[in-house]
């Protein structure tokens, strides 16, 4: 049976997506504030745990693409993702019985919340990330062997377009950056079209769930006046990396992705140190006096060194303070498959992942 | 009943095309090679005349899309229009009964023509443009209020996109012209579903014949040691302009378009002068010393000065003598209503349109 948010549950999952989101995925704010409008006009967040979506439901994944910080101009609605879910459901002439969100990421994961509100069909719990990446083909729904056709992409204007054919998943990604970049940079997107028992060895189960737990964590030890910090590292079995003031932000907008390089220069004289944070749309890499210390798939986020709360690729800036945490990444992010898609060499970097944290 | 085209016939078509073409739509030779290798293989070359299609026909235009020039490197095999109109009539759940061509133009009625043989279903004599135009809001079937949507794209690497809903043409324009671009720069385009009073009583009626008889008129003439130039003229009703030696090509591949200048100078020492020449995809004006002597829509084309074979924009380089030559558009592309899609203003050029060639 899907169980039910409620509106108190909206804002601990919007902070911990955006713990997850290494950055990307979109500023968690705007995406509660959608939630919790449709939230005060009586709409229901229906949520599906992976052992309990029925294996011969049509799933398909939804959520937005483009450049986080486009979407601040462009507020983005959720009915950009019904637009497009619809569009693949006319293409299909079936109906959609779920919604599997693509990525946890500061809005995207809420973007699938508010789309199966407003489709009236629950959202499964789970994602095809277990973070966010920048690229279609880094899902784990694809990585595993899902068509990368049929998708939609839909605007606020009126577009709507279906893929309906493609020869793989980076032609899929390629064809709907460009469509997106015409579009204005940011637009809905439903893909991965896939039935339940797919949708369900395939995910990386719970992280609503476990987004909630982290956004509970933190909102708790805020309100205890404890380390917001150390209680996201403690629920995620990540550690922590740097503590220092953002110096420096290079940043561009480019391709329909935002790219750059935060630094950070640690304000702790005992400890001085310089770190170089690397990212497209997500953070990529964390290189400490110019040693790489932590690498995708790892995730790694900048959370506010008083609130825990994340900061987004798009929020850098200069004078923050900030502590760099590193997370473990879902086990099907780390096979060589899949690191073949969202391993360091996917991203241009000429490094084997090695992983920041080891269970001992 | 429609007609059939035969091996004979296809030279002459793919000359007097280009002829119409004003420089565009590709290079007719290799239309004409494709339409050939058909032909050889028993493929039947089916023409319907408009005044016999049926008022109830479902209708689609169809042809390439991209810069000409990508075509040398990109052969079209007419398989990509065949894959863009099927992935229509998928979407639509119904056949198509008749081909619509888009322009006539260097290869594109031919491709056309190949489409329609590959799919075993005729093409209508008479095109959208009456020319070639570069953009797809300058089409007569949308210009007299046809649908801008559904429209549907797939190259030769197995992509296909359906553009399922577009706020107006210009829109349907921008988005198809980013996925050409992303999908190299060429590729089969199925759009204007139409009904076939639509088509009928929006076409440029009966301009694969006009074609037909273009060109075997410049045989004619050329086999008769003729002036070949002279059978162009009066064959379209049009006139000499200039007369001179292609002194300067200035020509870049930008935004899946061709867009330069042609600087061609005289060599006849009583007569000395200077004509320029723009195009984007197609020659869109002509300029005498600076002074205008043609502009779109008029049709502006260059022929060699001895065979009397249309320089299409991507074939002018330094040294051809070249005549340019003037003919009257489609009556069609000379409504108010038309202008303000395919008159000089719509290229960017602070002009009103004023007829070359007033009849007497």
């Amino acid at each position: 049976m899907p169980w039910e948010l409620t509106e108190d549950d909206l804002a601990p999952i919007a902070t911990g997506e955006a713990v997850l989101g290494t950055g990307g995925g979109g500023n968690p704010y705007l995406g509660l504030l959608r939630a919790r409008q449709l939230a005060a006009q009586g709409a229901r967040f229906l949520v599906i745990d992976p052992d309990e979506l029925d294996a011969d439901a049509l799933v398909c994944s939804a959520g937005g693409m483009g450049a986080p910080v486009v979407s601040y101009e462009k507020l983005p609605q959720g009915e950009e993702e019904v637009e497009a879910v619809r569009a693949l459901e006319r293409h299909l002439g079936r109906r959609f019985d779920a919604i599997a969100p693509m990525e946890m990421g500061g809005s995207n994961s809420m973007v699938a919340l508010v789309a199966g509100a407003l489709l009236g069909i629950p959202v499964l719990d789970g994602d095809g990330m277990g973070r966010a990446f920048p690229e279609l083909q880094m899902i784990t729904y694809l990585i595993a062997g899902g068509a990368p056709w049929p998708a939609a992409i839909a605007d606020e204007k009126g577009c709507r377009l279906v893929i309906d054919q493609v020869p793989d998943a980076h032609a899929l990604e390629r064809i709907a950056r460009a469509a997106t970049v015409e579009l204005g940079g940011h637009v809905g997107l439903a893909m991965c079209v896939m039935d339940g028992a797919h949708a369900r060895s395939t995910c990386v189960p719970r992280t609503l769930s476990l987004a909630k737990r982290i956004g509970e964590a933190v909102a708790g030890a805020r309100a205890r006046l404890d380390d917001p910090v150390e209680a996201v590292v403690t629920e995620t079995g990540g550690r922590r990396l740097f503590s220092g003031k953002i110096v420096d932000v290079l940043r561009r907008t480019d391709g329909g992705f935002v790219r750059g390089t935060a630094v950070l220069e640690s304000l702790a004289p005992e400890r001085p140190g310089r770190l170089e944070v690397e990212f497209q749309n997500e953070n990529l890499i964390a290189r400490l006096e110019g040693e790489t210390i932590a690498v995708v798939p790892d995730l790694i986020t900048l959370v506010d060194a008083q609130t825990g709360d994340p900061i987004t690729t798009e929020l850098l800036r200069y004078g923050l303070r900030a502590e760099v945490i590193v997370m473990p990444p879902a086990s099907q992010l780390t096979t060589p498959q899949a690191l073949a898609v969202v391993g360091p060499r996917a991203f241009g970097y000429d490094l084997d992942y090695r992983p920041a944290i080891v269970e001992s």
